[in-house]
């Protein structure tokens, strides 16, 4: 193993000079998917990494892979990123941090004149947020097979904007079919997007896989009513029930040591004097094995079904689910042994979010390096990571890329 | 007494003649005030009164009163009617039974050449609804003094349309100062809006008074976080703190017997896959006495500020607050006589819906006659009253109108 040292203030700097691309005042950015602050960093990414002498490619999803060779021809590359949009509130370490951490690898490497055995590609996905155009992680869905293109090009935005028309806008649909540049393996830095490596006083999270997450649309129905002339007696509440949903899902979850939310709620023709008569809610739960999400959505299922809810009857949609992933052994051990060659305190961890790592584990041997962010905080402006904690993942990720490239 | 019967066939034509301006295909009326409907039916409303020789005023605020002259000039008038405007998704009798009812009125009286000995003014108030302008009774709260004419004119809509220029816009600002139309008492026939009298199988209430009514705006303040990635015990959930207090502000209200109706509640910058921050809803109580009302105020207070809310403060703004009306007793006892004088089946109960009759009571002896609407139900397009209610209401209001009208 070469003595390979990423520089950390270089990094830094690029963290922030990019963050001025959509910067907001709070100290966040708001880079949305397929903007014109989109189009401008995928700009600066591309002219990066052209100035250190790698071939970007894209695809026609606008899916960026900036392919730097390797001494041996034969074998795929192993590749490094994540993805520069945010949340319209988002914060300036999200996504970010594994493209400029792979860039800064790229960068080591290149300034060490160091080639690996494989390939590196860095990566910058399109669309993880979803926050613009859902579902989230749309193009490395795609990439492993799980979305059409069509699917992915139909995606509306709020202004009923599609996908395809956006990516069109902004000059980043490529020639490559998506899924056509290959890739051999797939490494992710992130930061943690919760409170565990913090309260753990730990550097580094190996992530040994994401929890399975399942969603569903709830819809309540009870009877519209005056609220100054219906007595309580006779009141169907579909808020009320909706409530006790809440606060059940919310029990259950407990039990379960398990994750549950509802995110969303609307009243349907809402008015203050007016019992509802419809609710319209979210349901997100999570949990690294299945078994638990079959029993937690029984247990929700079995509670609506009650004679509680005789008069405010709930339909339960799942309408989307996606397994507990476990990565892959391998990728897991050089991301444990890039960690340890730098001392860093380290530990496992189930990524409570999902990323764009879910999708590429089913076509590639993949893992990732979580670093702490302050308070677990992100999706925010005032989302923060320090810069000690950004160099050690871009450094872990460094030692976790080049072995693995490296190997025979 | 004279003899005097209303019409029951022209009285449900009448409704259901007007019942087509601002008419929808699911039977309801969509006719919001100051709209191209409120100026169709006005116009329909000045005509048919001045077909029968009154002489139509009409005030600053659009308030429309016809009057028809008794054998004494030197009293003040008997008054009778309501509302011709509804909601968005609006029934055929919410106010509109009142004014085509207190038309019957006139129309009996002139069909029998009956001059009552004080005069008698048929009132359509502007505004009662609120659903264009809020807050509700805006315009015969400007009657009573509750508010000023520029409040009222500075009202906007959802477009940002103000009731004056909306008043303008439909030719209906008269030149009378609001409150300058003076009144010697007033009558208002309006279906109950709630299920006790059909439950009881009754044909009249005889309204005694309105509930006080007081209206809260509530914000609980949580902290936004990952849904995937933060722990239950960690999270201090907005939106499960908000179903808390919903089902407290429920059980608050069995207790006392009164009502309790959260009928508003948004997630500020709700995703499914974040924790809610902050969530915002309302809260409606109703009771006819101010002490409880005040109880439940502290109820709910109480609860919001205990420890279980330590990490998701609530913020309750009464924003509301009509106290409970007692109406006029001699009032009272002249529609009493005019439901017994026909062999009705009566009882007195007290109005849970706010109604333009509340304010009048401020400046004027006044009552309410209620009859049974199918289900209780209001405010919705399957919004029913029998033709044979109908024409009892009308004609216990003749009754007590005229009574009233003829007394030494």
């Amino acid at each position: 193993m070469p003595n390979l040292k990423i520089d950390a203030d270089r990094l830094w700097d690029t963290l922030m000079e990019t963050a001025r691309i959509g910067g907001t005042p709070d100290g966040g950015i708001r880079r949305l998917t397929l903007s014109e602050e989109d189009r401008q960093v995928r700009d600066w990414l591309r002219a990066a990494c052209e100035g250190l002498g790698c071939t970007v490619s894209v695809d026609e999803l606008g899916n960026m892979f900036a392919y730097r060779p390797g001494s041996d021809a034969g074998v795929l590359p192993v590749a490094m990123g994540s993805h520069l949009d945010t949340q319209p509130t988002g914060g300036k370490f999200d996504g970010v941090l594994g493209v400029l951490a792979g860039l800064e690898v790229l960068r080591t490497l290149e300034a060490a004149g160091y080639v690996t055995r494989r390939p590196l590609v860095l990566v910058n996905w399109t669309n993880e947020e979803g926050a613009r155009f859902a579902p989230a992680m749309v193009a490395s869905g795609a990439y492993a097979g799980v979305f059409t293109p069509d699917y992915v090009n139909a995606r509306t935005d709020a202004e009923g904007v599609s996908f395809g028309a956006a990516l069109d806008a902004i000059g980043y649909r490529g020639a490559a079919p998506v899924g056509s540049v290959t890739l051999g393996a797939m490494f992710e830095l992130h930061i943690e997007q919760g409170p565990v490596l913090e309260e753990a006083d730990k550097t580094i999270g190996i992530v040994t896989g994401v929890q399975g997450i399942r969603w569903y649309d709830l819809v309540v129905t009870g009877r519209a009513a005056h609220a100054g002339t219906t007595p309580m007696a006779l009141r169907r509440d579909a808020l009320c029930a909706a409530a006790e949903l809440m606060l059940e899902a919310r029990r259950v979850a407990r039990t379960h040591g398990a994750l549950a939310t509802v995110g969303e709620i609307g009243v349907v023709q809402a008015s203050r004097n007016v019992v509802p008569g419809e609710v319209r809610l979210t349901l997100d739960l999570r949990h690294p094995d299945s078994a638990v999400l079959d029993a937690m959505e029984a247990d929700i299922a079995a509670f609506v079904t009650g004679s509680a809810f005789a008069l405010t009857p709930v339909r339960l949609t799942r309408i989307w689910d996606s397994p507990p992933v476990a990565f892959d052994p391998a990728c897991i051990a050089a991301v444990a042994a890039g960690a340890a060659a730098e001392g860093l305190p380290a530990q496992e961890i189930v990524s409570g979010a999902g990323h764009d790592a879910v999708y590429t584990a089913r076509v590639m041997p993949t893992a990732m390096i979580f670093v702490p962010c302050k308070d677990g905080l992100s999706h925010n402006p005032a989302e923060s990571a320090t810069p000690e904690h950004c160099a050690a993942g871009a450094q872990t990720l460094l030692n976790a890329v080049v072995a693995y490239a490296d190997r025979a």
